[in-house]
């Protein structure tokens, strides 16, 4: 398959190596930095240059950039594609970017559109750190947008090929307020957590525990502040839940009520426990 | 050497199988459930049972229990060690069970008391869960009680050579504070977050960092709101200073404030990359 692959970051850059891992593939790529085009050819995550001759060959175009620039980089390279490719998006967020492509399929009805968003990241972001493994074992969340049933599959059956471990049909609505807890909210409570006066100060102190719920206070701040902007209704709705639960917690120390604090830990315990079991399942 | 270990569950029994993996240690292990000590026989935690005889054999006793189980099993066990034997708890929080060393240690001046806290831990309990491995690259944190320097030291390398990577010496006040941060405020955290109520619908949406968030909200109950309790002043601080904080994302999110909610995840993002260089050092 020919694929082009528009911004060449962490998350495209590990598109690009795991196609060429595979051997199968002819990958192009774009980026708005002439460099990290070229060091994405020197590391071998693309073949070339995608670019209004190329555009043409290619079978699915996949654009892994911030919501905020999808809509002109697609404007300028959908229209030199072939009949029936299949154009994705990889933006966090999937309600402004579908309303983008279904604006779009309305102009350009001979290509297909499939909002996507690949449950696997890592906390650091550019070409250096993408790695051919970043999709294993992961979720694809696809949305479609007008895909029919047998495009929709054999977009289904792509991802799948890339390693993913499945791939998970919704609407941009729901995948927008399921996002906000799993994905959105860890990082802000991870990036404030770090924030307490005495986390400059823990040497010797830190366990598992610590790095874990630390390791994603470093991210991106100009990206996930736009995604989490964009995402604001459903993040806030989830932050204020949490903040109220906690308020618990602190009640529970403030009155050294062991039993109520038991009975909150236990909760909590209890559904991990239930959760962990589900999902097994 | 000889060693007593007092409380065989998953940190007394990692104790066990870490000396015995060594070969050079004899290990005496008391627990209050039977059939936990035949185990703890049986997967060669330990090489017999501690009790009046033993105890007089031995260098050094290790309890591993609840802090409030502490001073009545000392008590116990105290008069029959040798002088000079080295008594060491495990118990997660220093100013309580430092105290009662500290009162001991005037009954049993021929002893030499020294508070411990193996920063090492896992989401799960009990002797079954139990590994040799739990010490290695963690990091122990030493509350003298009556030690002069020259049993510190011995305590000190004794704790290296189980494969802890490095031993801090602090005082109590300091140790709560700092575990109030580092691990009690993880549990808590890790624990209210699971609440959230579509936690249990989020299939599909899950990558890593929900995945390290969510680790330790399974623990025990029983025994961390004990060790919560305990430390309640210390946790509420910190507790409270995180809900602040988290409050001010929520502020953002809900004006729309694009700006205040990048510089807010550009700070954590900084704290975070300072507070790494400054702990590779």
């Amino acid at each position: 398959m020919k694929v082009g692959i528009i911004g060449l970051g962490l998350m495209g850059g590990s598109l690009g190596k795991t196609l060429k891992k595979q051997g199968a593939h002819t990958v192009y790529g774009y980026d708005i930095s002439d460099s990290v085009m070229l060091k994405a050819e020197m590391v071998g995550a693309i073949d070339g240059v995608l670019n209004e001759e190329t555009a043409r060959e290619i079978d699915m175009l996949i654009v892994s950039l911030y919501p905020s620039a999808l809509e002109s980089v697609l404007e300028r390279f959908l229209p030199f594609l072939k009949d029936k490719a299949v154009v994705t998006d990889f933006c966090g967020i999937k309600r402004e970017t579908v309303a983008v492509m279904k604006n779009l399929a309305k102009k350009y009805g001979n290509l297909v559109f499939v909002g996507g968003h690949p449950m696997a990241g890592r906390e650091f972001s550019g070409i250096e750190r993408s790695i051919s493994t970043l999709f294993e074992k992961a979720s694809m969340v696809l949305v479609n947008v007008n895909a029919d049933i047998f495009e929709l599959e054999s977009v289904k059956n792509f991802y799948l090929s890339l390693g993913f471990a499945e791939v998970v049909i919704t609407s941009a609505e729901y995948h927008d307020k399921a996002i906000a807890f799993t994905s959105q909210l860890c990082h802000v409570v991870s990036n404030a957590f770090i924030k307490n006066e005495i986390a400059s100060e823990h040497f010797g102190y830190s366990a598992g525990s610590y790095k874990d719920l630390t390791r994603v206070a470093r991210l991106n701040p100009e990206m996930w502040a736009e995604l989490m902007i964009e995402n604001a209704d459903n993040l806030n709705s989830e932050l204020l839940e949490l903040i109220s639960n906690l308020q618990k917690y602190s009640l529970a120390l403030e009155k050294g009520d062991k039993e109520g604090l038991k009975q909150l830990l236990k909760e909590g315990n209890d559904r991990k426990l239930l959760i962990d079991t589900k999902q097994k399942r």
